[in-house]
């Protein structure tokens, strides 16, 4: 134990720590990262340590915002630290990194300690590693799920509740904005909620919010549900399995995504929602998150498995991920899109993947006969139920309930992009599309993204516009179109592709 | 790209950072823990980002001392933001994490990259569990050695230079006091280089720092030992290997030292003040590093095979751990002890331990023959040389060339722990000692500590001092007696261990 004296640093950094001098804390037996017990005559609590040979002197106790607003100080207050027996997870992730599996109870620690900030990042980090390496069982994926569900809020309808989920990569992936209507109208509940994008064009909830509000708590989820089947809303209000977003602020710096952990955290969101009956759509393709049919297949086996073990009815639909889904890129853009497809004038291809997803819903909840699923949902479609449902929803969340797709505003600069010569589109890269999209300014200026004229398997003409990019500002048009120029997002077959030496 | 205000932040953290709210951080593409670009009209640079959803509003960037010292900014000046490429070894220590042996010039990235304060905390953590879960090649272990030495200061005496470490985990190991004025006594040269404490109760610079300075940079380290053959100094001044530090840094938060990764790290250091003879102790206890003969085996041979690639002449010497070194704990306590048997006072298990390692040495550099090495350091030692020879070391450190055994003062409050029975001592704690003598103030307080009077196989009767524990300060004084009566340092067969329920 040593005696320091408060210094208090006003700054508020998300976690509660309290910084040392390096030799302070080499007294108390440490270099930094572990756990401390702090007191004064009145207080104690335990914060995380991170030591500093330059800011502070020795005898001194820096501590920020997050701990001294509950823990009152003064400048020059005494406090005592000692280290803190660190808590019980951090053994439990040390057994996981030597390969041993963990119980339900094991998991439960490690889950609930994460979100009560007690891991630090590099705990965290290990955790997700340790994943990677080793593997879950299915076993523990189950008690991973189960944690992750337990410890966070969780709505319970009282009845039977539907859901979706894409696994992702594929731009343009509108399907949510047809499948929730679609299902709504046939009077199943469906209380879908959504990501914004992170490294995306444009997140489901990023897309809804050009309609209409998409913030909400779980009680008022829960009542716009009951009053119209419907919703489609930002999960990130909801505090359901808030475990998700603390584990992705590690494994995106990481750049991993460990198998099991992404089964768990997938099928913890459905559960949190109450949802028994799911369908997951698994596209596959170069640039998408499964690259092979093979691994879509053991994938969807896979979420199969684990969904009997929480006595839930989940079926898998790959689907082609080659290239974006529809030909609207960025939130508005794809607003946009989706409206059109309600209104009766969407593109085949958009229409066909949402109508298949939504059948499989509909026939797990005896709205349709078996093998009628997809039919049932062209009707409800094609009879203009599901954008009246849509309309309701979008009131219910806020929105305008007369929007047409002629209302959305999207980007008033816009440059096109032309055909350099004929002949057939073979490719169109996902992750182009996505970064020109970025570029020109979504998924916070909404208006931005881009329209894809043609895609794989069309003839195109020299001169042809083959993308029109929409932005809300020129600077912005002109770095997504100096990036388009050097991705050559639309490969077409005869063109030529580089130049060496560059021009 | 964003632009944001700068708002400076008065904190130095040790490493470039700035920071965002969370909103733009998303803007331009991340969550935290990456790098970005920032630009001002004059300046430009890369820092590391994190992330805030309250400290700053959306449109501030928080720009740290770190940054702020050499880039130049005012509250409001308008920066540039964008994500910048991650350096080359993130993707390294990706393909590390996936199981895939890196090349030599991959580790010089890596490790580059690290000591350029290029890596963020949970990088290293994935580059050292990577190490620990997929294990290292001995051609790996090589080049992460190379890239280690290249990476820091190095000293070339341009002659044969000796040197010795210790794996580690036994308290009381002060051999490196008797072992370096032995060899340096025989004219061989021996720049030692030493750690502080971390979570032992004396690192040998600690110890050696009772006697003189230990602090030098590789300049004046080389000058010490060309004039005296030997030194005895702290290595975190030097600049050598300084990778090791910062990987320790993650390692001990973690509770993981992957084997590959120790062997680089002793390596390293030898290498780099131009080791090419070298004795490696490796003590074998349930308390220590290496829990038995067959590790410690296994690890000899590494070593062995790991300096052949160097082409350095390396032996090491399997020596027993299973209970303190001597009988004296803490840095004024082991100074004491050394220069005991120094002037021909010394236990003979000290004694012998230290002039079976400095024997190997003496053979190595043909100033003993094969098979005498032991007995030449034991004569050396007797003859006076050796403790002549420590003094003119000493002296050149800027201590007292005149010091003896008795000047050194230990801490003036004491007390002794009984035994509570006749019987045979059966175990005395490593772990137990340590924790009792830091406890008592150790190392920071020199004069803290613990005399064993008694070791395993003696036979004592009740009511005889087992231990006595010295210290600076009477609150610490206490402490450590708490925690010795609580934790038994020392078992007498036939003694009470544990009263249920406790009195």
């Amino acid at each position: 134990m040593v005696k320091l004296r408060a210094k208090k640093i006003d700054l508020e950094i998300g976690k509660r720590m309290v910084l040392l001098h390096e030799q302070d804390a080499l007294e108390i037996g440490t270099l930094a990262h572990d756990w401390v017990k702090i007191s004064s005559k009145t207080q104690k609590t335990v914060a995380f340590l991170d030591t500093t040979k330059s800011y502070l002197n020795p005898g001194q106790i820096g501590i920020f915002k997050d701990v001294y607003e509950k823990f009152k100080v003064k400048d020059g207050t005494v406090i005592s630290v000692s280290l803190a027996r660190p808590p019980e997870s951090i053994e439990l992730i040390r057994k996981k990194v030597h390969g041993k599996p963990l119980s339900k109870d094991e998991y439960h620690s490690i889950i609930s300690d994460l979100v009560h900030h007690k891991l630090g990042d590099i705990q965290i980090a290990a955790f997700l590693l340790a994943e990677q390496f080793h593997g879950l069982t299915m076993e523990e994926i189950e008690y991973l799920t189960r944690a992750m569900v337990d410890t966070g809020t969780t709505i319970d309808f009282d009845r039977s509740c539907f859901d979706k989920h894409s696994v992702g990569g594929v731009p343009g992936n509108k399907v949510t904005l047809l499948i929730v209507p679609i299902v709504a109208a046939a009077g199943l509940l469906i209380p879908k909620t959504s990501s914004r994008a992170i490294t995306s064009a444009s997140g489901t909830a990023d897309t809804m919010e050009v309609l209409a509000n998409v913030e909400f708590d779980a009680a008022e989820l829960k009542e716009i549900v009951l009053r119209t089947s419907g919703a489609i809303v930002w999960g990130g209000k909801l505090g359901t399995a808030p475990a998700d977003d603390l584990l992705i602020r590690i494994e995106h710096p990481l750049n991993i995504d460990p198998y099991g952990q992404m089964l768990a955290s997938i099928l913890s969101k459905k559960l949190s929602v109450g949802a028994d009956h799911v369908v997951i759509d698994i596209p596959v393709g170069d640039e998408t998150k499964v690259k092979t049919i093979e691994e879509a297949r053991r994938l969807a086996q896979n979420f199969v498995e684990l969904s009997e073990r929480f006595k839930i009815h989940l079926q898998c639909g790959i689907t082609y991920g080659g290239q974006p889904v529809g030909h609207m890129v960025g939130p508005a853009l794809e607003a946009k899109e989706a409206l059109l497809a309600l209104e009766g004038k969407g593109h085949a291809s958009l229409v066909e993947k949402s109508t298949a997803l939504a059948g499989v819903l509909l026939e797990m909840g005896f709205v349709a006969q078996q093998g009628q699923g997809k039919q049932v949902a062209k009707d409800i479609l094609a009879s203009g139920k599901a954008l009246k449902k849509m309309r309701e929803i979008v009131e219910f969340q806020g929105g305008d309930p007369h929007v047409r797709s002629d209302d959305i505003k999207v980007g008033h600069k816009s440059v096109a992009l032309k055909a350099p010569c004929d002949g057939f589109v073979t490719n169109v890269s996902n992750a182009a599309i996505t970064r020109i999209a970025r570029a020109a300014g979504a998924p916070k200026e909404k208006g931005a993204g881009l329209l894809l004229r043609w895609k794989r398997g069309y003839k195109v003409k020299k001169g042809d516009t083959l993308i029109e990019i929409y932005a809300e500002r020129s600077t912005k048009l002109n770095e997504a179109r100096t990036l388009a120029m050097k991705l050559n997002p639309v490969t077409i077959e005869g063109m030529l592709l580089h130049m060496i030496p560059e021009i």
